[in-house]
């Protein structure tokens, strides 16, 4: 790793300050404290001046942070202000439902193309996406230029079908089934495991019970 | 918080092994170590070790852990032996897609009740799942003794069905919204929130290049 020195956890939360302060901007506000923002995101505000810190001045203590200017150099950080395709492979219930996805209202993520293996779907466009032969992933990518891919396929596909995904040269996997997948160290993997955060959640409400 | 001295950190990978164990099992392994372990979820093998010590002596150095005594000793810890009901709150295109998501096999947790206002779905039964009106909730959750809930609805009406899920008792909300919900002390919070996760994969694209 280089030319960074943000924690993972300090870049987590940069969507969620985006998106607060994007929320601001629309309603006309002008300046946001470090104690309103804490408590809209519910993280701590010493976090919260910690984070930020990484970022060099953002504002001064004492007369809170200019939410456009605060607003601008998140969007920028975060890509917001440039699109970013992105391919979606497994057009099962899950899939389908995402290619529906808005991405709450961020209109710098698009999902340009979707894959599937079932012939009465692939060749439609579903949602306004096309839908692609599986066999025709590697080529697609590569045309679209693609670097970002949702895994949404059966378990027992997923490292076959992360594989090709590489092939093709996609850069970072957000990874719905699972299974732990093997890339290259220079591709990124974000797992989201929906049964592994319920599980977590029923862990907590019996273990962690307040008195 | 009382009664435990295990890291939030440890407990959302206990899924994770439970499933890898069951796995194990089901291929009729008797004996693990913690390097196959390390290997096949993705997580050093300090950072297992130092987790499975939590738990007391699991297993001992050299020899490996005992796949079944093991596996017996995480479902229990994950409640994965007795049944968890859960009520789906909003019957969109991803809370249908999760009515149909199958908790990769993990037959503990069931959706027994959704909500919804659509009079087209309210009264029907989708997928298996009896689909309830909204202004039912209180009533329906509380007779069936539901006290996990997942959160799909648009986000203007998150903090409102938070408001009724824990009316009705729930003490843990799997938050789909990009809202930060309010709710007392005593009620867990899991938030699953897709733009922000897609945000910070195609952050660290841009930031985090190796070299």
């Amino acid at each position: 790793m280089k030319d960074t020195t943000i924690p993972k956890a300090t870049a987590k939360r940069l969507p969620l300050y985006y998106r607060y302060l994007k929320f601001l901007f629309d309603s006309g506000k002008k300046k946001v404290s470090s104690t309103e923002l804490s408590e809209a995101v519910k993280v701590d505000s010493a976090t919260i001046r910690r984070d930020f810190s990484y970022f060099g001045e953002l504002g001064k203590r004492g007369y809170g942070y200019d939410v456009e200017s605060l607003m601008t150099f998140f969007a920028k950080t975060l890509n917001e202000d440039r699109l970013t395709n992105v391919a979606l492979v497994g057009v099962g219930n899950l899939g389908h439902a995402l290619l529906n996805y808005r991405f709450h209202q961020s209109d710098s993520i698009r999902i340009s193309a979707a894959f599937d293996v079932k012939p009465d779907i692939v060749g439609r466009i579903l949602d306004g996406v096309p839908i692609y032969d599986a066999n025709d992933m590697v080529e697609q990518i590569r045309a679209q230029h693609i670097d970002v891919a949702i895994l949404t396929v059966p378990p027992a596909h997923a490292q076959e079908n992360a594989d090709r995904l590489v092939e093709a040269g996609i850069k970072g996997i957000m990874n719905f089934t699972p299974i732990r997948i093997n890339v290259p160290k220079d591709v990124q993997i974000q797992n989201v495991d929906l049964t592994n955060e319920m599980q977590t959640l029923i862990y907590f409400l019996s273990n962690y019970k307040e008195d």
